[in-house]
């Protein structure tokens, strides 16, 4: 048996592209309480009150809706160099970015699927906000009282046209373990959940129905309770924004769940414990059945809708845009 | 920069000693919901509903209560040659144990405070048991329909009369990283939280007012709700079972707690949510000085009463056995 | 302005009728956690372990699943004598019955929707259970330690041709007070939510699509938390109970809801909070349109399933045995 | 038997009286998250978002904290003609207020304590906030997205030197019916718990150390779970603010409970769900010993800290304001 992979350390951040920023960073900022910590040019950089680095999401400003890229720290300066000789070893090889807020040297590449990723070792930490000191010494700031106050990130998803490829690619380049998948009746693979830390996934792979590449699926932030999920619920139905499904739980992972569009468009799941845990470094991929796939996605709760399976960022006019007018609406704001 | 040490997986087990079998029994299967896998001579082995491997608690009939051992899964073969080599090159070498239940050739050690650990790799799985099979793939068998049902073991704490010698021990030969501590106004160390894994401690060090070497503070499982420990503690309180502290929420790593105590004598903490995790490769130690210790023990609820800094097990005649009727009982249950 | 009618007090107990007794009490002893405190002949008498009376729940072995009656306390000896002459006042006169277990003489009567309901004043209270007691002096007993046990019964629903004429007579003739409704376009009455305590509703009056007289809709009790609704959720689909909606929360009233069928066919509802309470004593009826209904239904959550608007106890087999297998062999067990 | 008192209806708002009208108004409306319904010469008045009425708390200026008045509603404008007569056969008296925002006619009477009340019955309806319109039908407004919001006042108690005749006052002139008390060994009152409500008190005489009459122990209000106290807690902890309490649950009425002291320096009790609920009209009231006081006042959690017994508003030099430093400041700021 080889030595595992423990290379990449977790997710570190997210960029999210946004048609609409005043409303995207109500959203966040307002309603989930993140912490605006820098705006720069097109782009803002917030974080959970609990999360320790410069930022978690950056919001870019965007004709459409959809993933900017998302960034791995790696777990020490060799094994940057390493990942970047494995990626342009395996053909994937990117360039090296300089400049950005927040971290030092990032390489940055594509998926297969064709979504941005990108690899780096030097952050810089939060700084408390002024006036927001905290005799909790282990959160950079106080609790936010706004909103209901998301914690951290926590995972995301992307759509994918050959999940096979993307997760061969996750799980031999960067290495990821596959902690639970969705097999299709010929063998196929439907869909993946992967993570390099104990959590049940980090990233996972969903079918995208339609061709587009590069297809973003959803960001998910980290809550305490599903008591704050329907608390969440609440505040957004009255202001108008949309909810697609839950609140629920997952059979995959076993996080309680809620989905919502923020107001750029892109899907924002929310969870209300980490669901179980993986410790186990031999951990055998649980796999599921297409058939299971009701009961895979939500153990608890109403099945989710059509638009889950159907509608990622940016969109695609030929897919979920039916004739639920909120769905409309939103994707009127993408485009 | 050196590598991270990534030997060590997690914590697998532990073994709690028991002078009142059917009372602890009782209290981990009817009361906790822990699953009997196997009964073997003077021991039993249990899990929790969401656990993976043959157990992770072994209670063993003995004359006081305590700590047996605590046996951490490595990452690899090739982890464990390398610890045991680390564990011998430090001095602290032990003996291979080969005939216990559930796991492979494990290496067995003590700490400088005198606790026993191991340290293993190969592992047996938990068989479904008879009709308790599941359709939620990513679990071994049903939740249980009795007691508040825990979901697995979360950390263990010893206490210590030299918690540097230990804590350095723990960090410098087996890989641990120092999550948080409490400092002495002398700069001497109070208390340690350490983890291999992503939570904030898989053990702490705490200090031992006595001079008893290897005595145990209290092992921590896991539940999904602060609404779970106001259950337990209905039931536990009906029961004639004594409470310790909370509920209430940890200023360190955040973990909402219930301490009781099993009527074998050993202290038991409850979890209702994980608290903060930690990702970050390069954690920088959050250092508490022992004038915060009341926030940093309970930063939510009232402070941890007296008997919080003096019962361990086993027990010590001189120590905690004032005029509490209840602790009076629960120490003579041990002896 | 006339004097506020406050003769009845609340709902003691209700009579499911069950053709699968056995899985009628696994369900509501071994799942929600019920005390048996009698069986005689074909019935079985339950409570909720808060609940002061004999019982709250009588099971009673029929050849359909359905409501046998809904029994009310009134307030005093002369609120009986009051309500039986309103009753025949009204002509829906009933008889006395004088045999019944656990309260004393109860005026049996039919609604004009058929459902059978009685009033009566003399109660036996609750025994405390061998081995049961409690230091807590406001239970009768202890907390169970098996299911996740409800502690008392809430309300119910009731299925309707005509819900304008049940709910004048609730309200002209045994005193009731409409808390909320939703109304059809044409003005006409769609459902009707009543309560003579300070809950938003003791019975509740929804639309039966067939035209069979006194269908039932729903029997609900009441657990602390949402947590609660995850957990037994849980349980139930891992026990093969059939799940309808939920979690969700209610616009109308605004309890959190799990809504499931117990084995003998009826609808069980379970909330994890009160949601709202009124104490206003001249509470006007929150008006809700037929175009609003799914939100009145379902403020959070996902709308409720077509089968929530169409199946009742006793079955109708013209009615909801569509090609949901789930549904179909719920309906079988009952006929 | 006659028949029951039914004229009082509910507790309808209370005044409390405040020294930082700045500091009280940030705790209440940011923290607590009321709603301002109207500012008017030494007074605001406030109520919670789903509290129908307009106005449930008055906050006015004062040089000392403590009680201004609680009002009472009736149930009919008959019911109110009776207990002023009433309250004028037992010598009581007091005298009409006419001119209050948001209700009508008021009739203000002290209790033998030297509490101030009213009864009343002519109410004005909450307007919904401009901005704030809800499709929720049954909420005069949005749900607020700061702090943590509190649905409504629950109830509130006093300290009486003579709780014997307060409680016989309550009972016999009022129509309150004891739910709970506490009997000292020589079977007079300690502290009594009571409602005109099915919830377990609307109001509670506990006992006052020290010789000054009308002091107030606490005012609470009412969230839907302990998650709510356990955020709040956090918060407030990071806020300066001192909490005494909790959480924890009350044996007494079986609330989760957290106490803190708001700027002004009342006492404010927070609970996260109603407890149990009492529907008997011949409820047999709850007898305790003083010997079971702890776990009356704390069935979950620490016993109450000696403050709980000594510290009310006004407060009283001689008693409480010891070494704890944070009691000290909390009555500095009272005088």
């Amino acid at each position: 048996m080889t030595e595992p992979d423990m290379d990449l350390a977790h997710l570190a951040h997210v960029e999210l592209l946004t048609p609409d920023m005043a409303g995207s960073l109500g959203y966040f900022s307002d309603l989930l309480g993140l912490e605006v910590t820098e705006t720069l040019g097109n782009a803002v950089y917030l974080r959970g009150f609990e999360e320790q680095y410069h930022h978690s999401l950056k919001l870019t400003r965007a004709a459409q809706a959809g993933l900017g890229h998302a960034a791995w720290r790696v777990r020490s300066p060799a094994a940057l160099e390493r990942k970047v000789a494995a990626l342009e070893r395996a053909g994937c090889g990117g360039r090296w970015m300089d400049g950005e807020v927040g971290h030092g040297p990032a390489y940055r590449f594509r998926t297969p699927g064709g979504h941005a990723m990108e690899i780096f070792w030097e952050v810089d930490y939060a700084l408390t906000p002024v006036g927001k000191a905290t005799p909790l010494r282990n959160r950079p700031q106080r609790r936010p009282a706004r909103g209901i106050p998301a914690r951290r990130i926590d995972h995301f998803n992307l759509m994918t046209a050959d999940a096979r490829k993307d997760r061969d690619f996750l799980v031999d380049v960067l290495g990821f373990r596959e902690r639970e998948r969705v097999d299709l009746p010929d063998g196929n693979l439907l869909a993946s959940f992967l993570s390099v830390t104990n959590l049940s996934h980090d990233v996972a792979l969903v079918p995208d129905p339609g061709g587009m590449p590069g297809r973003f699926h959803h960001l998910c932030l980290y809550y305490t309770s599903i008591q704050h999920l329907f608390d969440l619920a609440d505040l957004a139905r009255e202001r108008g924004l949309r909810i697609e499904a839950g609140p629920g739980r997952h059979g995959i992972g076993g996080a309680p769940f809620l989905f919502m569009f923020e107001p750029g468009g892109n899907r924002i799941e929310l969870i209300g414990d980490p669901g179980y845990m993986i410790f186990d470094p031999a951990w055998r991929t649980v796999v599921w059945g297409a058939n299971d796939l009701d009961v895979a996605a939500a153990w608890t709760g109403a099945p989710m809708p059509p638009s889950f399976w159907e509608i990622g960022t940016p969109g695609d006019r030929a897919v979920g845009s039916g004739d639920d007018p909120a769905v409309s609406r939103s994707l009127e704001v993408q485009e």
